[in-house]
């Protein structure tokens, strides 16, 4: 099935959003096996919408459109559609029950726009699609043999609506009986290109399943999809596959679905009953940052320091001066002050866990090294203490985040010890 | 001048990356005052890109192209357009030379492919646009009256081009007595919808200079354009916009461009000499995150800590357990704490400003205290320490960003005064 993506929102074509929702749609419609040929953006204007619409049904069996749902006179979506397609327009009346109950329950007085939310394009083959977080009711639609699905704009309304009832209905569609299954492997301390070197013959090679990587922050993914008649026998497939590939890289693959490591590391801490602290340098807090997005990580990580200058080594890390200044001094950027870093965290907040990250994220050298080189080290209670080296490649966020995405696959390698 | 924006990418169709790449060119050209009507992405694709190359002629009067310049067989964006124009390709002989002196300086063997990326279409009209930052020319053509711009897809490489002789080359094109002319105004410590309530006369009512808001992650941004004869001309009248929306809002003005405010930050403290600690407990790393993301933050931002647990408030910045736990204590999510914070890292770390920020970022409350509420206090040597308090909507990410923003306002503000 070849499909097309249309956003429509003047706000796109203007620049003051970025289209987040072509690229959730596009990986979820990739997810089902379906080929999408076209992203298209159009404006909220019924001229030129009317015109993606014919373009879109001449080389596309399922038209995804995302933006045009809610209650202004700008929000035409449903109308252009429902007008091309020559078909009536009605109220979905639970869709209008919840709007109604909606504004009773505020107190507040229903305008005659927030009925348009409830809209729905009537006749044979169109169903509505349940709105999770938002008022305004999505829309599939069958007409002639091309599929149609109105989606609303906002990602946290139109997301769970295509996960959810998108999804099932897409599905429903497709009537497959050998639907495509896909699961997500996540590595980390390893590189795309490494990752694709070492696994080249079966990316190549292997038909079914079949396997895909790609890149995200700092992390590598490897989708392996199958087609198969059910969960059990696609489960079946896909592991095979994914022992062949533990056999290859599996010191890197820390989940099998699509997880930032940061997740895995506090899951294993949570496991394990261990409490973390972090010393950062370089990084200045995104690896604090980045553990601390994971809701209620205040169990496993107690926190730490951000020591940006040597002074700060030195009063929140009590690392020597001698250490990090003057003739013959390893300096701060050096293998033993990555491993007082962490010790000392470790030793000053009692965590079971220190994590010490220095070096160069650029745009200038310093001390001599250069942009790139980072030195970390992970400090376990009753254990020596582990010191990393890498040298990455990029500009300065790509440095950061790229030592700190090291770092926290060195402790998850830990935790697996 | 109608234009359209055509990315060339399979992995923009399989939602591998997000086209970043059509928002900064649809602000650019906005910018210019060139009208974007649509965006398309279409894969690496012979046959499918000349049908979006014909589509889009028939409906721009510029398509601005992006990615598929690199040197392999799946990068043939100059190979179709020169096809479809019927022009031939030849090798743009600087960018050949640039080519040729990477590899031999790297001692490395040139492959037949990165020929490639020094491919120019031929023939009148046609302009090379130089690759500051990158091997791929881009390539400026105008062809029986419409105008074709070729860019890179890495947006690394994609933005030098488009903002420095891709704006050239347009604007030589656009031949326009009047060109259009904006200015970026950045506002922090206030909402999008609070601005607009403070300006809409002006953003309805006032034609020339116009001005239109547009939100960015936790900032709120105002672009005001007029088409002047030149650029004092526009400055002139630019300014007397300024003033009125100054005399409005002026507290919250804290530049006029594009900037972060976090980069106002550090020039207000290098610029007065001062030097910054931090102490973080909702944000886990994030304010330090954002401050040391400006290059050569190192000279104002010395560090500080992150306290995400009651221990480590009471370890590493001597606030007594009194003050966070126990039966009238005033807790850790606090004014008075929020104080100690801010005052005490200052102290330890010797800095002449303490920032502090504690909160409930959620999923759940904290303290009995309710997701969003957050405290934040900025200390400055000599002065009485401010203490501030918030409640932000939002989910966990959304309260972390705006709680860290306004942080950073209220210590910009502190620096102004």
């Amino acid at each position: 099935m070849k499909a097309e993506i249309i956003a429509v929102g003047t706000e796109l074509l203007l620049g003051q959003i970025v289209n987040t929702n072509a690229q959730a749609i596009s990986q979820q419609l990739a997810d089902l096996g379906i080929d999408v040929y076209f992203q298209t953006v159009v404006g909220d204007n019924p001229e030129r919408l009317r015109q993606a619409i014919e373009i879109g049904r001449g080389r596309a069996d399922l038209l995804v459109f995302t933006g045009g749902l809610g209650p202004t006179q700008d929000d035409l979506t449903k109308d252009v559609l429902a007008d091309y397609l020559g078909r009536p327009m009605g109220i979905h009346e639970p869709s209008m029950r919840v709007i109604e109950e909606l504004f009773s329950s505020r107190g507040a007085h229903m305008v005659e726009s927030n009925i348009r939310q409830a809209h729905l394009i009537l006749g044979e083959g169109s169903d509505p699609l349940d709105n999770s977080t938002g008022l305004a009711v999505g829309n599939g639609i069958e007409d002639s043999g091309t599929l149609y699905m109105l989606l609303p704009g906002p990602p946290r309304e139109m997301e769970p609506m295509l996960l959810g009832p998108g999804t099932a209905w897409l599905r429903s569609k497709l009537r497959e009986e050998r639907p495509l299954y896909s699961r997500v492997l996540k590595f980390a301390g390893i590189g795309e290109s490494n990752l694709e070197a070492a696994l080249i013959d079966l990316i190549d090679g292997q038909s079914d399943p079949t396997i895909a990587p790609y890149a995200k922050e700092g992390e590598v993914a490897l989708r392996v999809s199958t087609k198969a008649s059910s969960e059990e026998e696609a489960a079946i497939k896909i592991n095979a596959t994914v022992s062949v590939v533990a056999q290859r890289v599996g010191e890197h693959l820390y989940a099998q679905k699509d997880v930032p490591i940061e997740d895995s590391v506090v899951e294993l801490l949570r496991n394990a009953r261990k409490r973390l602290a972090s010393a950062e340098s370089l990084s200045g807090g995104l690896f604090g940052e980045l553990i601390t997005r994971v809701p209620g990580s205040s169990g496993e990580y107690v926190g730490g320091v951000i020591t940006y200058t040597n002074l700060m080594k030195h009063k929140l890390l009590d690392i020597p001066m001698s250490q990090l200044e003057g003739d013959g001094a390893p300096g701060a950027i050096s293998e033993s002050t990555a491993k007082l870093m962490a010790e000392n965290v470790m030793i000053i907040t009692g965590a079971d866990f220190g994590v010490a990250l220095t070096g160069v994220a650029g745009p200038a050298e310093s001390e001599g090294k250069p942009v790139g080189l980072v030195y970390f080290a992970v400090a376990e209670k009753g254990k020596e203490t582990v010191v990393y080296t890498s040298h990455f490649k990029g500009v300065r966020e790509m440095v950061r985040i790229r030592a700190v995405k090291s770092a926290l696959y060195r402790l998850w390698q830990a935790l697996k010890a």
